[in-house]
């Protein structure tokens, strides 16, 4: 076996190998070598080479997102690692364990000119839930950094022995920190960093290990709620008549069917969900802004709920949370192991368990529904936005609105669908979409900077196919994300190209004017079609409602690469569609 | 006048114009919509519109190291302004003025789960030279966000005016801050930070300003030097023999004439000067790696200076940062207004002042040469090695080396060369330059992610043409660069495209393994070719010297289109070339 004879970097890998990190998104460089050196001849790992920082980590994010365990990117020293900043504050956001592995220069080299050099220490500070600091190994006498830091060592006699006792003292330290940064990313679910520094010369390696690392296991606490809290939620459960449950994003399969259907069958109970909640019911309610939209003063009153319950990320519709801001609940419940936000001011009850065990727990509980027509007197409401959604759909032009309908409607059985933001997703939110497929989008930060990567990062760890649907200004910003030797043949691209931030149009701005155009919707011209050429995709293109049909008969087939659709929308219509869409169906 | 009808827009941007603050760059969103509003609206402003904020900020980095003056960068809440982090590092280090300017969300809406929202508040701590973050607006008694803290207000009866005096304070606190973040750019040459909450709504205008913020000038202390200082430091220089003056990165023109020939008429002066250093003079060694390599340790020590005099931003060369550390002179001075690197462990004087005013003050009290044959010595060294350095190339294969000189040697007079990292720096050292080209690279980070970027920000406002000379990893990292509307037709791109981080070869790793190549060269197929036809580049390209000849006699010549050379090199004997160089040359 070969290791880097550096012990720190064997330590680093160990451990890693030791918590069951299984995958290392590595970028190229020199000062990480001993650690690219450890993860690349250990087959236990498997490891990708991604240039790009940037994209590297949204990457090695679309992969935790679906195993919903850590994986690792690991960089060298200078910039490399501010390029993973955004994926970080995703995962933060998102609660996906991200663990950020950063050689650094020994401390005597920082701060003092030398090439390749920041100040890594605690650079994520605002948005890391762990950062370690390692120290640099002294493993003999000839390795002292001459100008680091000892005071012990001076004036002292036996200075090797004094070296092997700090040399003691670094390794446990070291090896403490690495266990204590994985283990939160294991137990709180989030990005860690750990900064490592090491001394040239970095690219010797030997054929044994000199270390042997202690493996300090992840303490989970079993989260319990007080027999008086259930109580309490008891009684305030049972005589409301009206009870909203709003889902996030959720990862599919996290609640089971039982409770879904205990909660369908409640007459006092509404279940919103999103297109990022991963839950489905006939009864439930899914397409929030479609309800919400068209309502006026009574109707909005009329819908406010005495209990608000909330599970799961961050909600994309903007209507939900304006809504309940000024609409309140008295009771507002939000069920997540780890945080709550109070979202809609008026947060009082943080139940800290995982949403299924407190359905498990809770709802055998409930022994009666209470009489309540809320939920029927909307499904009336939703029945007739469907019908009346239908209606529009038929008498539409050519336009985003009729191309996400026909795009969604069209996605084969169990697909995953991976959506960019931030039109992509809240287009995707007015349709209702098979039950079969699993829909992500990184709303921790609703950033367009990292989709693409994302949806390629999935598509490489999953047994099913990936379809991402994006925006031009989403997928343009990533193009990097293509440059990836890791691309299943089977992954998809959707690119909607109105070209420009079709979103802005929506927005209250001033349209049509130079300065909008320039500065807001920043109009371009561009195609995917050279990316497609650069990188390997198979390239569609479709210009109108007919070409869209002839093109989706082929899409999805086997291919030899994997496949990108563009689809050229007019900009200057996608808005007032949309805008009319809300009217009509009122 | 079209003005942000929210005043703190109208504050950050009126400050910005009496600042003379002229270049801004902004991305698409909306939270920013008040200040994109405020300054597109303002012929005083030159505005450009850069989708992904990474390139964005590398641009305005690029234009700001032109000009010598701030430019400004706006986005929008969340992830954009992590996406400049790598710009905000390469300007603290290498001492370039630039203003980030985010907006973010009101503080009641951050840390409670609202879209596109992270922890914006001194996000960039370890690399920023002033962090503002503003308060939000209390305009009147309707526009109160209802959970800002504003515990003071609480059961009090004249709310109205309370508030008013309430606003008054925030409105003064927020003109002190932007002034004071301003001028420290300003004054101190470096990366500021203003964050800036805005809320809804955010696209009104108004055709009157409401504010007059006060403008606080910047106060420049003039730097003096004690005439003790002076006397002890003449005291030295008159008693060495051997003084060896080693110049970073440094704006051209910015030492007179007169003191290079003073310098150089001194047979005790070895000046060192990078290919970054922009300073020549015959008598100067312009190829530092090219003398020092070959030597031996008896020469090293003869070559080991009794004086060290450095000015300038971050050496390029590893070399002679080795060899000083090693052989250390007995007094190392840096003259620089701000900072002084204690790069070689031996700094005993930072001489705060301007190198030029320095020199002024200082080489006319040096009223005799001492005695030396330093200079002599080396000269002869010097011109063994250019004869050798011919030699070597009239007998080589086709590779990067040979590539190099014949691409620097054919650039036109006065031009600005652009080179990114690493290789292509530390290529263009080896090779002497024509003085009339100035020459920039980042070295404040030694990056590769945004040369290309900075690159066509310095084209973007200079009279004379830019040329870039890259790498292929540089060159695709950054191919967002590309993206953008404001490149002018004579700007030029040179990729040296050995398909691959041909560095990694020339570092001591194992060469010719499929883990070398896959995660230290990270080889790959990619041209530029479909990039160039994507963004409107002419593209020529070159596969040997007949080839290369070829296309460089058409370059250079007047296009409808910003023109792009890529030139292919074989990375399998790009390394041998160069080692054997080192050899040859002894």
């Amino acid at each position: 076996m070969t290791y880097p004879k550096i012990p720190l970097a064997q330590t680093v890998v160990q451990l890693c190998k030791a918590k069951n990190i299984k995958h290392i998104v590595i970028s190229p460089g020199s000062r990480n070598a001993p650690l690219t050196i450890g993860f690349t001849h250990d087959e236990f790992f498997t490891c990708y080479s991604i240039v790009d920082e940037r994209s590297a980590a949204f990457f090695a994010l679309g992969m935790a997102q679906q195993l919903n365990e850590p994986t690792a990117v690991v960089c060298t020293s200078g910039s490399a690692l501010l390029n993973y900043y955004p994926a970080v504050a995703e995962a933060y956001f998102s609660n996906i364990p991200l663990l950020i592995l950063s050689a650094d220069r020994p401390k005597h080299l920082v701060g003092i000119g030398d090439g390749q050099t920041i100040n890594q220490k605690n650079v994520y500070e605002n948005h890391i839930l762990y950062s370690a600091n390692l120290k640099l190994d002294l493993k003999d006498e000839h390795n002292i950094p001459e100008h680091e830091e000892i005071p012990i060592i001076k004036n002292l006699e036996n200075k090797f022995e004094r070296l092997l006792g700090i040399q003691k003292d670094i390794q446990t330290n070291n090896e403490e920190e690495i266990n204590a940064a994985i283990n939160v990313a294991i137990i709180k679910k989030g990005p860690i960093h750990i900064n490592i520094p090491f001394d040239e010369p970095l690219y010797e390696t030997v054929e044994k290990l000199s270390v042997s690392p202690k493996v300090i296991e992840p303490v989970v606490k079993s989260p319990k709620i007080e027999e008086h809290t259930i109580q309490s939620c008891l009684e305030d459960w049972n005589s409301a008549t009206k009870k909203m449950i709003l889902v996030g994003v959720n990862s599919p399969d996290s609640i089971d069917e039982v409770w879904l259907n205990e909660l369908a069958q409640d007459d006092s109970v509404l279940v919103f969900t999103e297109t990022t909640s991963n839950m489905h019911h006939a009864s439930f309610f899914p397409s929030i802004d479609q309800i919400i939209t068209p309502l006026n003063v009574d109707e909005l009153k009329a819908l406010q709920p005495d209990i608000l319950v909330t599970f799961g990320g961050l909600i994309v519709s903007k209507r939900i949370k304006q809504f309940l801001r000024k609409y309140k609940p008295k009771h507002h419940w939000h069920i997540d192991l780890k945080t709550a936000n109070d979202t809609f001011f008026c947060l009082n009850n943080h139940i800290e368990m995982i949403p299924n065990s407190f359905f498990s727990l809770f709802l055998p509980k409930v022994t009666h529904y209470v009489k309540s027509n809320y939920r029927d007197t909307w499904s009336v409401v939703k029945q007739y936005r469907i019908k009346k959604h239908k209606e529009y759909l038929e008498d539409i032009p050519f336009s985003d609105f009729k191309v996400f309908h026909e795009v969604l409607k069209d996605i084969p059985r169990n697909y995953i669908l991976q959506v960019s933001n931030s039109s992509a997703i809240r287009y995707t939110q007015l349709f209702s979409l098979s039950k079969t497929l699993d829909v992500f989008c990184n709303r921790g930060t609703s950033g367009i900077d990292g989709s693409t990567s994302t949806a390629i990062g999935c598509a490489a760890v999953n047994q099913k196919p990936t379809i991402l649907v994006t925006g031009d200004l989403s997928f343009f910003y990533d193009s990097n994300a293509l440059w990836n030797n890791y691309i299943p043949k089977n992954f998809r691209i959707i690119v909607v190209n109105n070209t420009g931030g079709g979103i802005f149009r929506i927005l209250p701005g001033h349209k049509n004017t130079e300065n909008f155009d320039t500065y807001f919707e920043t109009n371009h011209e561009l195609t995917a079609e050279n990316l497609c050429k650069m990188y390997g995709f198979s390239y569609q293109k479709a210009l109108n409602n007919e070409g869209l049909q002839k093109e989706l008969t082929t899409f999805y087939k086997v291919g030899k690469q994997p496949k990108l659709l563009e689809i050229f929308t007019p900009r200057q219509i996608n808005d007032e569609v949309l805008l009319n869409y809300f009217e009509f169906i009122k």
